[in-house]
């Protein structure tokens, strides 16, 4: 059965079909691994097939992505720029289809899909101008007739490897950043959403194309473990930027840190949310809503954990419960969906897990807590009253579940925030500037996003995205997290023809 | 015997005795461990004894450290750069005992010495200084009446380990960055130099003291691995900036990061010089001396590699002998000396497997290859004519051993310098401003340190200071090296009362 | 006549007709003054006709502006940015008709044309990427409980008013970054250059409606001094931009300083090339070719001196006056011209009346010095060996006119490049590292460009361009250009409740 | 008399005596013009005699000035800093004297007048950590082969005129950065401050002798307007930093850019604190009074005009006018006492023109309004509820003198603040985030300066100090001011062969 009978026209717009290659080496559309099936969350059938590469297919790639490596490098920034310009455009005049995608294939709802697609193009604009602006520095030498510089050069290639629940948005993130800075980059999309990964790398492919640039700038995977592995230990490869889980993510790192590469590691969250006496209570209980059941609770900024102030706990509760009841659960591509379904079953059986832990550690489930009877994966978003000493509150569980807690004061809700081993978002809803600067302050909020009266999730690309302890410490997109794309260098040049010391020593 | 009786009056004045306390802990001198004997590399006789601590006494001071630590961290960062500020005057009163200090229980030469605890007190100068330009960002936000911050706030508590070769310097490079940044600092001085992990320490107590601030924020052992091994697994230390050769590096990285904290590493270096065929061969021969022989071979930027352009090779190699036959071997008090004796027994030991080693793989030894008889851990300078293919070319022998080579391009000697595991320095001599800018960019040396015209060693303090690859990555003093003594915030404030969504998404 | 009789069908495509109106108000076409003809340079016949603005349109068209700053100062950066990016893409799409307009009207070749058109898409760019960069700072404050934040805030309106010479490049330098900055633009092009200002602004004006943006944003005016006077004198415009000659700049900056605003001046240039004795000759003639002859020689930055050393100083002018001769003088659209005509007849006059000083003050004119005889304002580019002591080396011709002047060293030769009011661009050509570096540093090129090896025109748009002395000190297009477009603004926000003072004072 | 009778024994602790000589030319104390007598402002008798400089004695000084600036602008920075540190450490070596001299010759009470002298110490601290950062920068060139950078270069010398309000500490500000970037200065002190510039030069001078450095890198004139014409006029001294009246300011601002010199002003400040409804109004009542009374209203920082919400209006009011009641007027040396004298007769002259001009226009004088009788000049701190309109409030009365002035709405506050030609310094008291964040947002306060929560005046030295407007727009102390001390130069070199020419273009 062909794409179109699905209703899948677009796919021809964003060159997919119902059989598709899911390797894109040394400027060729090439696989000669097994056929995956590329499945629907919101009914578990297929979509399309795609094959996948091999191990041979692997080193081919990156044979040709390390010469490619040479060439990239010496183009000037600001022509990286233009490439990375026109990859942005080649985006937005597909936004609509490839929005789609992601919430065919992902099954997340469609304007959150559209969202994704939209910060990959926000990311390539930002790039462009950051092409003419990734700066080294003069720094004043103490030596006479002697410079001192600080130099940013590329690493050579990064490898990007991403997960399902942000199938484009997070290659954006790094790709955008590390072709400007002079990278080529292998991308290893996840293993379930190869579709995804195959209609981006065409669009970027063909830019490279139309510029007679080798394809191998961007070499581009379909696959699991093993591509994602076999990247971790290639020492072609000197930086790593893996999105996933703290588990698989310290096993990377290891891997990668024994050939001393480095990696930027995008991990797990556990995101509260703190709600003081003094919040605007409708402001955050929307807030909590998009936080905490948005793109069904897979998001790594998803706020898992709700502190809420004991003078107004009742009632944020009951609003929440009130909300939680009318939020519509379904097709994610249809308008007015809320929740669309868990990415696929596994996820629906972690799901349904966790829930047997919950039910043994909390006090009350207060709505929630069941799977929905469908082909697809949906679940119930489900609030749950719980102790913070419960062993499962300390857990990244994927999916639409929010811990409940009360407190009493500022100093009592931080430290209930930091207590856990993940440290991506957090946020309060307060209108007290003490609290406000509190919470953003030395003994305010331990993790890398630190909200005010705004959701955990929802970042701007403007700023570093990204968390600290057990989320791995990495920080993506804006702020100077380009220095992360590249090696710094501190050069200190002699024009002179004396040989003065530092520190004023005399050497013989 | 007293220290006086060997001539060491200056003891007094840094707060030394025959015998003395390793551990400062909790404001306090105090430690229940063994008694382990200071050695002079000139003649391996006692110096004198230290207790050093237990691991009662290590928690202990963590203990404190760890209350410390929450003081600190909220005192304004101008007004730690004003304790740090007077730190710098305290070393600055004790420059000369101090650096005789270093010179008699390390073995550096007295200018070398001094040199370093000169190190220091810049350090402390320019830390003043960035007290008031710890600066964080307001970044525009794409959302009406939302203020975006990236804002840094204190780790808690930086763990520093430091190395027998800059047992000084090295400390200040950290905790003076690392103090104004309203960290405090927990200090494992190099187990073969405890007098000056205690000489230093007394300073920067007196100085806490006479503010009225707790001693803990500065805690300090003498000791070895067990202390070593017990900051690495210590979940209260966010950050371990560990100084030493690959090996332990790599394995103290894996146990910080196994516990989800970071480490800044210095480890081992392979640096070579280039001298091409329109340098200033005098210059070049100058350089290459201090380069290569000065902290007799023991310093991390140490020149293990010279290649050396074919049509010059010779002119230079007969010069480089001539003078390496002048060096004065010897006292590193005495005034004249240029190399004094290696650290301990034990580098003699090592210097004669690596000679053995050396002798099975290389052509010639042109000057140098033997220890000298005596009282002392003295060795001869030594220069190998070598194969670059020659296994012991790509690592670190830590004495005055340097393997010249030869080569006909630019290209080549890059692609030679760039051919071992380590990344720390590196060093052109040329004229040609095309030779210079091919060396710092993107296809030249891919090292941490890329000198021009200048030896491997001796860098300035406003520079970043660190290199690539099994060098470990880390960058210490000056450029932007602050960030990585504390943790990075993205803020959002929303202070309007809507709640619009980044990358326009509408979500509800 | 129509356009198109003249060969002008591509000024449909760029909203032209045979009759113009001169100024965009209030989001409106509307000019009640005085009718005015653009004249081609080449022939001195009539292009089209323009309605000028009279000082009660340009009232009518502050007041809108001004309210419209109100809006627009309160949009998002990023979503500026947005605009800006539409803009860019609306030029983008007219990139040849625009070019050949410029080389129509202006004068200049069309290579030039559309690089000037270029240089504004590549500014628009750049302002997309700076529209989430321009970054606040928060500085630590000395006391407890306060937060220093450093804010950049729009200034309101920025007024641009260009010369002919760029009419259109120096616009995108101030237009895009004062609109991502959050200013409203008021500008008055050229009173030569009328089609060009209507063109550029058509496409401006037509984002604004597409985006329901106020068209006052972006106010334009084509006109003379009257209306560029209105604009010095009016309060509501805390900024002028000004491009033009030193004389009329220093008017225009006395008039707004004493209303207490601020000026940006691009004033004249009178720019040197320094040839040193171990100079790529061949690199030099050419460099030295396109920057006297370019664009006429009217471009600010245009090499109007030249110091050769005395020991090339023969073979350097024997090839310089070789390659003039060649050069290729005619219609600026016509493929293969070099040198296209003068703007205007009264250009022509002032070459005239230069020649004849130069004639009674230089040695001897090497080639050149005439009027070519035709229907346009074609001159003879002119090479003048002369004393650098002559009165007119210190002037500003507006014209292809060369000084040649001979030295004996690089010390000499940077005090006669320093020599003049002016300090714009400079150039030397070396391949000495020691003489990079001093020409550089402190004590060498006292201009705000210091090339090396190319040009002194030809600016790329991620560095800051203007320069010192009678150049005015402006700094437009990248580095940190953006700031002079913001009012900058030290914050202390106190959240405690208790008020201590800095430095430590005790005040009651 | 000496100066011990009177009590003056610190004199001979920095340098003084009963006559002295006013001016440091070349390295010597030397001065032919007449005497001019200090008078203490608490009782206008004569503290010491000085000889004033003639303007022959100005040319000398600044020919060795100019002489001296090629020496100093190739001393390295961080040696530079070296310097500047140890001109901290004789300040701090002299703080008590030294701000006892400030407290009786300016008359402002010793706290203030000893924070006035540690405000220069900080400055230095900070200058010293600033010459290892005046960082230049490395920016991406689009043409292969090209590197583009951004220096920053002395200006040669800096001119600093400064008022006897702050008679040191805006020295300080300008020549502790002045001097790391690499200018000498010439200093011309307030006419009626002569000794307390003696002093200070005293203490620069010896730190500049005993490095064996030219005493003409600082030259310092005691005078009065000729001096100071003569200085605006030089145009050996690229920058002119004058702290003065609006007046002055704009005279010396016109006559240096007619030089193309630049300038950097400090004018007049007409600074206002708004009380919302919520503020903390104790916290306001105690910052106001600093505000508006400290250094008896003569600082540019004063508060002269009080907005409150007209829903506390009189509670505000009522405590304000007890606190002025209770305020100790006094002798400044004298433990306890808060407002000291005025400067000067002439200053009580112009406190009583401007009390008649307020009757005449105010609705009622609260408290105060009179001359205190004695033979010093003491006046009342006055306190005057006035409508927004009368035209005395438009203009800076140089007394402590307060407006007072009703509003009901954040944004009528905001346009109130803003209505008057300076643009100084203002702050707000309230507790709701969306008042903070509008106040320091596009459309609040416009001043250079907008605090929350705390007082008007008192600076910390991290931030860049000045104001807007008819306060002049120029930036002192810290964030990036150092950059006005300084020629930027936008360099591009060419290391290549090739000849790409920036946007594309292709000549020839």
């Amino acid at each position: 059965m062909g794409s179109e009978d699905k209703g899948l026209g677009f796919f021809k717009e964003i060159g997919l079909a119902s059989n598709n290659i899911g390797s894109y080496i040394n400027g060729q559309w090439k696989a000669n691994g097994s056929s995956t099936t590329s499945l629907s969350p919101s009914n578990n059938q297929a979509i399309a097939q795609v094959t996948e590469p091999t191990l041979q297919d692997y080193e081919e790639g990156l044979n040709a992505c390390n010469e490619a490596a040479k060439i990239w490098m010496t183009v000037p920034a600001p022509k990286r720029g233009e490439i990375v310009r026109q990859i942005g455009e080649a985006l937005r005049a597909k936004l609509e289809p490839l929005g789609k995608l992601v919430s065919l294939e992902m099954g997340k709802i469609l304007p959150e899909g559209i969202g994704e697609v939209q910060e990959i193009i926000d990311m390539c604009d930002y790039a462009v101008g950051l092409s003419r602006q990734l700066n080294g520095q003069i720094i004043p030498s103490e030596r006479p007739d002697h410079m001192m510089l600080e130099t940013w050069n590329p690493l050579g290639i990064v490898g990007v490897i991403t997960a399902f629940n942000f199938p484009c948005a997070v290659l954006g993130w790094n790709a955008c950043i590390a072709l400007v800075c002079g990278n080529c980059v292998v991308w290893k999309g996840a293993p379930t959403t190869p579709l995804i990964t195959i209609a981006v790398t065409k669009l970027v492919a063909e830019v490279l194309e139309k510029n007679n640039l080798p394809g191998a700038i961007f070499t581009s995977f379909c696959g699991g473990a093993e591509i994602g592995q076999a990247i971790a230990k290639d020492t072609r490869i000197p930086l790593v930027s893996f999105t996933g889980s703290t588990k698989v993510g310290l096993t990377v790192q290891k891997i990668v840190n024994e050939r001393f590469g480095k990696c930027l590691l995008e991990l797990s969250g556990n995101n509260a949310i703190i709600v003081m006496d003094d919040a605007d209570i409708k402001l955050a209980v929307r807030s909590i809503l998009f936080a905490a059941v948005g793109t069904a609770g897979q998001r790594c900024t998803t706020c898992r954990r709700l502190f809420v102030h004991e003078s107004i706990y009742k009632d944020v509760l009951d609003q929440l419960v009130e909300v939680y009841k009318q939020v519509k659960i379904g097709d994610p591509l249809e308008k007015g969906t809320l929740v669309g379904p868990l990415h696929t079953r596994s996820s629906v059986e972690n799901f349904k897990n966790g829930i047997s832990a919950i039910k043994s550690q909390a006090w009350k489930i207060l709505t929630g807590g069941s799977i929905v009877d469908s082909e697809g994966n949906f679940v119930q978003p489900t609030i749950v009253e719980i102790s913070p000493d419960a062993p499962v509150v300390k857990e990244e569980l994927f999916g639409p579940v929010l811990y409940v807690m009360k407190f009493q004061t500022l100093e009592e809700a931080i430290i209930l925030n930091n207590s856990v081993p993940q440290g991506l978002s957090s946020s309060i809803f307060t209108r007290r500037p003490e609290a406000i600067f509190k919470w953003i302050g030395p003994r305010g909020s331990d993790c890398g996003i630190v909200n005010v009266n705004i959701p955990t999730n929802g970042a701007e690309i403007g700023g570093a995205f990204g968390g600290e302890k057990a989320t791995g410490g990495g920080r993506e997109a804006g702020s100077d997290s380009w220095k992360q794309y590249m090696r710094r260098s501190t050069c200190t040049i002699n024009y002179g023809s004396e040989l003065p010391l530092a520190q004023g020593i005399n050497f013989g």
